[in-house]
């Protein structure tokens, strides 16, 4: 089944928004085994929607649209729909009932039948929406099936998730079986890896499916969609793909296997060692508690971080001593280490890691440049500080820093039982 | 000058990553008076390329193109390119110079002639990465431009920057000028403001230009595309649409025009009114340092903050009183209260600003279900807590929290001079 995605939102075209929906349904189709074809972003505006839909319909089977779905005059999708299959808007029952029903939820008074989510481009039934107010379509057209959801990305979300598989179950092949397996990999820039540590290794994977090769920090991304008949088959070609991950030398490189983030890995392993975690965040302002306490669970083993951005709170809250400022500077492997001791000691914690460094775009010194930043380490009781240097602006700095902070606590769980 | 994008990656449709680029360049074309058009996202296979092409050569003027230029065997811009437009791909001196002036910076040895990045299509020209590795291309096909940019979201930003306006300045009607206004509202929901609210608010902003409405957290940005042949037509559009809202009722739900982050506007007033201050989180888990820290300059007036994510640190680092926690609970205007007073003690700070509350998706009490969020504040010595209850997911909850703690710390910066 071929599923093409239609985003319909001026918002994102100005650059107000950065469209979420894309992924989250490419996601959610790659875990039902089924894939997303492309996804195309068009403004609020009749010719432009047409033409779209247009062109997906002619290219796929299941047309996703999103957006336009709303109370005010830019929410145009269903008239455009109509327009564009020759069908008018009607009343629905039905309709008014979703609606009605989700006004009800939140206690506001639902205007009745003049309202806009009261109708329908006739042929369509209303999907419920379960996170919010406007109703949801779905419509067969000739062989090819139209969903349209809101753009709002909880709303999109939750309209997909309730409703997409049971209403194009009757056209899924039960016995198609996709999965991307992705192997993890760090130290290795892309170019190396499939010329200097193993030439042969991109052929040898492709026997089994589609590779891709995905550069991110610190390494890269392997992906191989491996597809199949059968359950069994899909399980014969990911083992098979993984003996020769393991009997390539790209295996020294290699520090996960999966799609789970880093944060993911780490809240699983520490809660299952019972390791208790912290941080001392300077330059990373935050980011790296704000990414761990992403994680459903992530209270179990993180206690606590003290972001302390200004000297006074380094000396003041992480008992670093106004020496060490003063003599090494605040971003210096012996600021890192008293910073990582006073959170271990003040917090209580197995590991704290400490980040100190100058993102930019303003700071640093001859010896430490923008980009340099110090990780220290306290581990029951043990310190220890080693200095990195990154390109990049802030934002990417930032990025880079609390990843190679995030790193380093990966590596340090495994001295735990 | 009608602009088409065309993202090359089977990661974004795999639901891998979030494309980044069709915001960038929104926006860069919005900032320069330009329009993005339409954002076509398709896998790294020559078929969907083609037709992709083919669509966006027929509806725009300029085609520009993001991934598939890297060294791997999945990347296939330039071959698809040049079977697309009847071309061969060719040895280019200048495209060599490019890409081995980008390895000596990295003092990398570059391989030469036989590397793929030596090579282009016919009729192309290199352009050089400033901050990768893979020159990108440009060619003019018929009356039509063709830019291609490396996907990776820093490259593809500085390819844009460093190379766009002046390839493309030849067509530019330097007459016409753009502008998105952007009115931001809070404390009332998208379909009051232009039914109850203001009922003739719409109707009156469209006689100015193209209006949009995109609901936020507590409130909505209502956004008004104006156009004109001359900057002062321009500016008396601008003044007459901030006319109407100053004589609407909308105004008193004003609460900023511009498109700049919550976190910018923070920043701005504090660092001008020399006001210093800090976070006590515990349920946004840092990501309102985060969000503050993201802005340049934000190191004058963010001192720090305490992630107290276990009640141990917000009794040991936070002084709040283990009775409070006993009676009261963590999450409750008390404990917030003293949070942020313990906070205000530690860091020296004119403002305190503490965050407890439930993400979930486990705690929460029968009186303080998930979605409560206690906002404490801490002013020059004056402490107060409010009680929020918001519904959402874990994620959306964080995001809500942080705003409304953003929020409450623009409100109590008016108090000082």
């Amino acid at each position: 089944m071929k599923v093409g995605l239609l985003i319909i939102a001026t918002e994102v075209l100005d650059g107000k928004i950065t469209d979420l929906n894309t992924r989250f349904l490419a996601e959610f189709l790659r875990w039902n085994h089924l894939e997303l074809g492309m996804s195309l972003t068009v403004k609020d505006d009749p010719e432009a929607i047409k033409a779209a839909l247009k062109g997906l319909i002619e290219a796929n089977d299941l047309i996703i649209t999103s957006g336009g779905l709303g109370p005010t005059k830019d929410d145009i999708t269903k008239q455009t729909l109509a327009n564009f299959l020759g069908k008018s808007i009607v009343y629905s029952e039905e309709a008014l009932n979703c609606a009605a029903g989700n006004y009800k939820k939140y206690e506001r008074p639902y205007p009745g039948k003049e309202h806009g989510y009261s109708y329908l481009p006739e042929g369509f039934v209303p999907l419920n929406n379960s996170t919010g107010f406007a109703p949801g379509l779905f419509a067969k057209h000739t062989d090819k099936f139209i969903f349209s959801a809101p753009g709002v990305p909880k709303e999109f979300k939750s309209m997909i998730e309730d409703h997409l598989l049971s209403l194009i179950s009757s056209k899924l092949d039960k016995d198609s079986f996709i999965e991307t397996l992705s192997i993890r990999t760090k130290k290795v820039p892309e170019e190396k890896i499939f010329s200097e540590v193993d030439p042969d290794l991109w052929d040898k994977l492709s026997q089994f499916g589609e590779v891709s090769s995905l550069p991110i920090l610190f390494g890269v991304d392997i992906g191989v969609k491996i597809k199949a008949q059968t359950r069994a088959e899909l399980e014969n070609k990911r083992d098979e793909v993984y003996k020769i991950i393991d009997n390539s030398p790209v295996i020294e490189h290699v520090w996960h296997r999966g799609l789970e983030s880093l944060e993911e890995i780490i809240i699983s392993i520490a809660n299952k060692k019972n390791i208790k975690f912290g941080f001392a965040e300077s330059c990373t302002g935050g980011l790296c508690s704000h990414r761990i306490t992403n994680v459903p669970g992530s209270s179990v083993s993180f206690l606590g971080a003290v972001v302390s951005y200004a000297e006074s709170v380094k000396a003041s809250v992480l008992d670093v001593a106004p020496k060490t400022l003063e003599v090494h500077g605040a971003v210096s492997i012996h600021t890192a280490s008293e910073m990582a001791q006073g959170l271990a000691q003040k917090l209580k914690v197995d590991i704290a890691i400490s980040v100190t460094g100058f993102a930019g775009p303003l700071g640093g010194t001859v010896e430490n440049p923008i980009g340099t930043v110090c990780i220290g380490t306290c581990v029951r009781g043990k310190t220890h500080a080693e200095k990195f240097r990154f390109h990049g602006d802030r934002e990417q700095l930032k990025n880079r820093f609390a990843q190679v902070a995030l790193m380093t606590l990966l590596e340090k769980m495994e001295e735990f039982a």
